[in-house]
């Protein structure tokens, strides 16, 4: 059955939500902040052994100047300066392991996966801690801090997203005009976040986003992450006016009506996590090049590897040279 | 079916977990950071309309000064200073709503109904954060901060359980020399943490607890939240040693063995979430005057109501004149 | 996602439920069957030890003059005679223990809760058999009797509950002209019925109430207990139109179409036990002064202590000299 | 996985089931009563349009000489008087639908179906109410008047099952010296008792019986029916005592060790709803000539038709002239 | 609830589902090459030892002239020769015990349980192996050699249930002129198959029939085995257009709109195993004389023993001297 | 909790499964058999545009010459010949996609990941039909043609693994006295399997690897795919010593008795899929140097990339020149 809506609904949908009078005025300011920072990027190199690609553990100041840790794989013997792409990960994971995830480097890229603070403990690894404080919540950070942007956990998180791209761009080997950013769920959550925060991304890529569209995430699904927000306001009667006020500053759809890169979209037709019509409210309101895969039998994990090539194509397309 | 052990071989088995050296170290410059704090009780009244019960929105400060929350509840018309109990909460839930719970009230107590920090959200009402920081770990707070038992999460709620008890003998209309502490599961093992770190309870009570004989839990439960810490050490793999190495400071056992207060415990043979075979490993050890209540049908909601008449009696019994 | 309708739906909606033609001569030949008994209030004080509630075990005679239990609460030190509060209990459950539920003692009213026959095994004790004929039936109460309205076991309980108010009104420290009803789910369900059956009533609340708009709750839901009706269908293909015309003698939004007394309501939209739909059916019709709350976030449990509260608040706002 | 003990700890196992003083005086008294009554067996042929076998509904008078409902079938064309079976039915289920379950008439039998009384909803239909009291129970049947063996609903059921023995042995086409029974699960418990209360049965045959050794059930399984006594004694915390008094006048264990017809008894490894041992309780002390057939893969199935087809095999063996 | 549509929309719903321009080459061509092959049928008689039935063990040659294996079942002491019934077995299931199903002998019919190649062991016993090739499938036999309509797994069985009646015809004891098919489930499927591949039947019956309108079961059902094909699809993203072409072959739409036998069908209004709208699409269709039942409490049980009884009736009805 | 034994008892553990007499007879016939069709490699490079890895298409003659798929992936820019790895994949799963499982080429191996004839369509990607026959049987391939060693459906995988090496070993640019082998739970099996029948292997890794110990598996798990046997046997009861004949021929603990090569073994403590009892029935047979990895708090997923780390690390090891 499909979970959410048909394909023709999908393409007659309009998100509901709204654009806070000082979107873009808290996100420079909270990207000013972070910038005060000097990025600081550390690499050592990992001695994986591999024949075909070299990884380096990273680490640079996000969001308050806090560490922020990731892997850089480079594919050995290959001309350089390099396009880059900077990875972000699904709810729950992290970095994962160095010999995990060898894919893009493999194709030819400067490769940037980066942590995700607080999180990389449910499925992959991580080590990157979150410092920011946590209010009266429901387990896992999809509440914490929501009763204020400024508090709110994604706050962080998406600026750290930010100045990764920073991170990759400072560096020798990659050429900054060809950096991309990619991610499925959380991750094309936060890529679809970057895309409406910078200006100089090359491509973007973003499967089965998550983070799009609250106000018909919470009527459309009852599966988590999305649900730790119906528990919070389960408990928290009252406070759901609050709560989704913080939610529009972070929602994918007031960040795509902001993006200029290119992107490659997905969304599945029996996907419980991240409801079709939430990704579809953001497709229609992009404000670059856009085009959007629909998989009609898949749930969550949408395209799988094939929207990991679809977004190699797609790169290979919009990055010169490559 | 029983989801531990039969009475018998609860009568017989002892923990294993291990005392570390600076244990009483480190819980002594943990209360003294604390108690460097003033105390700075602030009550508000809460207009409940109740007509025999009198409510106060109470503040005071916690570990490292920073404000717990909890609920002031007095018996109206009863002669003072009052005997007084402090209550803990069990997992995800916070201080509640202040029309709830007047059961200590009515039995003639001063009732301190603690808040608990950064949960507060899953079963009942929380107002209070939890500033410390936030390690890559498992959703919840069983993990937060588990490889340092500096950072970990529990050595900021535990601290707060002791200063609770500062609160309300702080308060004219409470006679210090009676004051006792109760909880069940969490809230239980938070009673057993104080009553090992106060040596000036009247009584205490820990009905069905949690937070106890953790090298034993992990192998005899896969429930929540026991469950995170194994959910945590899936991911981690190799971190065991130092994640175990954490919980002994905080675990009931090591508590246990330092208490002097008469406690009245609970279990229950069919309780999967809190083993009874862990519970036993603290109560062996326990050094006060102690008494344990077997519920041989029960999972986790152990004696409810009994379980609190229990206490109730126990209380009358310790203390004088109530 | 909402269990049922939208609130917009909701407001349209109407119950297709029909009337009996002999429904009020079925009522009334049945209550004065029950009047034909003495009403015989037994009192006994249980020593509770409680400093503000003094509290009584009950007995009188309900349905076919059977002996029905209840406790009685009463504040102590508050001037009589006292407005009244008749609670009944959710399904499964029965009055629980003495020392449980203290709310209504606390805030100034003599507080009866009535037992449920039969029932007081699931989730809170009961002491009440119930003495009818028990039909070839799904386990559970829903189909006990269910092919004649003449044994179906509501017509018991609904009687019962008639009686306690009358029980409560006999006794010298209520004033009878200031008696409310009260309950959640089966307890809102046997409040609707009561308020229907009787002029005499101050106040009324139900919260989330079941039992109401069969028609409608045999297609919304497939939670328990409506279930029950589903399940016995399924193996008595055939029986549909007698199972319906015995249950429409139960419903109600026939109950409600006869209320008088001001009432408090509440449903919750991803309530899948009792959809706000089946609730709604009897607002619409509901003759006296109505209120309902939305409990837009919530299941079953609908607004908790907050329905309680509003409940307090609505009775106070009723009865004059609360 | 097996579900209990291993074949090896089977052949070992006893139980620990007492025998109340009372047990034969409860008894000769409770059967002495129903036999106070006629039996009354009414016979309506249903119109079945059959070619070799008749139906006809049964009514007889049972428990307190209420109407207990049956089918009885019978094999077209073959010599009279028949050796007859008496069926009782699992838990939930009643007689069914007169064109159910040709087997016994089939193989030459005259074949009583019995109703059970209040049940007959779950799974198959049946058509007896109970009339007996209901107390403050769980829903089904197994706590029903359970604190007394006087009230216990399986007094009044086994009762009719013995009632069903005579009705049977009334019927002229019957030859009254070759009458069997036969039942799986409840049936099979039914059958045991049966066999434990009559001494004039030519054979019997149980199951995968239920209602076998309580004091080892309650610890051997989680899985209802059993489960019920198990949720009843989590509420009504204090009777268990009182309650497995009550069972020890039902126990298969202590029929078992009363009987002599010759029996066909079956058990399986994987069964979890009636745990082999407690079968192998009432096998290891059954007083007549016994075989117990394991079923090493199964579970509650049991051996399905192969039971069946070894209960027919064992009354060919035993019955002369079949 | 109801799982799929309402009554009303069932009436005016059609399926989409299209008809290959070589749907009869393609049978034709299939049969054509089965009926090459000599049917072959062997009877061997089972010591079943019944009074009033006897039975065979069956096998003749099917697809490719493979051996499909059955039971035949005879009513003893009835005038030949017989009226016959050729059954099919539902999912997973297998001809079984010879011993089980004695209804339709019993009713004076001939009685032929085709077995069912490949299947026979999930929760009834078969012993007819699947000789075709097993292509890279989801576990079953849904997309067992999926990608072409002359490899599916689906052509091998129909063309035995063609070859079923052929046998049954075939023998001495059986009227050729009055067979009839029935089944349910998949077996509904088979008999809806064989509806519209022979047109010398005198009846037909299929009870909630599986195999019907795949363009809406995809979308109307997430459960098994429908769900086979989307767990396939899931994986081999890309086939659908492939996947689809081949079910049309398959589909009792199609088989419907082919068929002249006057024939019973069944629905019910929660089942999500078959979804009625399913059945409808092939009910509106069907070219011969039809009536449907609609079970509106029942799920994928449907009309249980009435719907044998129905068909029984519908039989008797078309079946001259039945 | 730990789902098997504890490392103690694991230790001390030893399989009762026996060695058929013609064991090695009867794999001594079917690898020959096999052998006597030409291997007959094919190899099509796939235009993946990778950078560092170069990926071919490849297919292969397996049991009874039937073509095997796989992938092969090599190193851009490393010196050759090359070691190499045959990779083995788990139950339901296939060769994937050509861009997944970079690791054993980036790592610098000539890596050949065999498809799996019949599965290839739950999880991962297949395109290898099975040709075999298809018994009665239970969904998935577990107990296809179990009734005889020579239909058995692991006859035909374990002889197309055995291929595979041939296959590679046949290449070009592979070093053939570099070969290893790999697999997780049905791919560790399968490792397993060509341990024991090759004596050319240069190592083996097999993690947390299934069919083994089948004595001891179908009493310690009820998981699929053991549960698939224990579904079988439950339907077709008096089956077992056939079935557990045939399986004898096909248990890793009599493949392990045969081995030579070294060894990297896993285990997962919290294995349900594979418990580590039956692993370590293998592993204290094995007739090669072996090392096992005991995952303390891992499941089925047991060491994830830690054991392909593992494994690399062995390989180099025992590898000259890697």
């Amino acid at each position: 059955m499909l979970t959410d809506m048909s394909p023709e609904d999908l393409a007659n949908y309009r998100s509901s939500q709204v654009n806070p009078d000082d979107f873009d005025a808290f996100w420079t300011r909270t990207l000013a902040e972070a910038a005060g920072h000097d990025i600081d990027v550390r690499l050592t190199e990992v001695p994986a052994g591999l024949a075909t690609v070299k990884i380096y553990d990273v680490t640079f100041k996000g969001f308050a100047g806090q560490d922020v840790r990731g892997w850089l794989r480079l594919p050995a013997g290959v001309e350089q300066p390099l396009p880059a792409v900077v990875q972000y990960v699904g709810y729950g994971g992290g970095r994962g392991h160095h010999l995990e995830n060898l894919f893009w480097a493999s194709a030819g890229f400067a490769h940037l996966q980066m942590d995700t603070r607080g999180q990389g403990s449910s499925w992959s690894l991580g080590a990157t801690p979150d410092e920011g404080p946590s209010s009266a919540q429901v387990p896992g950070v999809m509440t914490r801090g929501i009763l204020d942007p400024a508090t709110y956990y994604y706050r962080r998180l998406f600026t750290d997203a930010v100045r990764a791209v920073d991170a990759v761009r400072s560096l020798d080997v990659v050429d900054a005009d060809r950096v991309s950013v990619v991610g499925g769920s959380q991750g094309g959550g936060m890529a679809l976040a970057v895309s409406g925060l910078r200006s100089d991304l090359a491509a973007s890529a973003a499967f089965v986003p998550f983070l799009c569209d609250f106000p018909r995430a919470v009527r459309a699904t009852d599966s988590y992450p999305y649900r730790e927000i119906l528990d919070y306001l389960k408990v928290h009667r009252g406070e759901q006016e609050q709560v989704h006020r913080t939610l529009s500053y972070f929602d994918g759809v007031n960040f795509a009506a902001r993006a200029t890169a290119p992107i490659y979209l997905s969304a599945a037709l029996r996907d419980a996590v991240c409801p079709p019509s939430t990704i579809f409210g953001a497709y229609h309101v992009y404000g670059g090049p856009r085009e959007i895969k629909i998989w009609e039998y898949n749930g969550h994990e949408g395209g799988g590897i094939l929207d990991e090539e679809g977004a190699l194509h797609h790169f290979r397309t919009q990055l010169k040279g490559v």
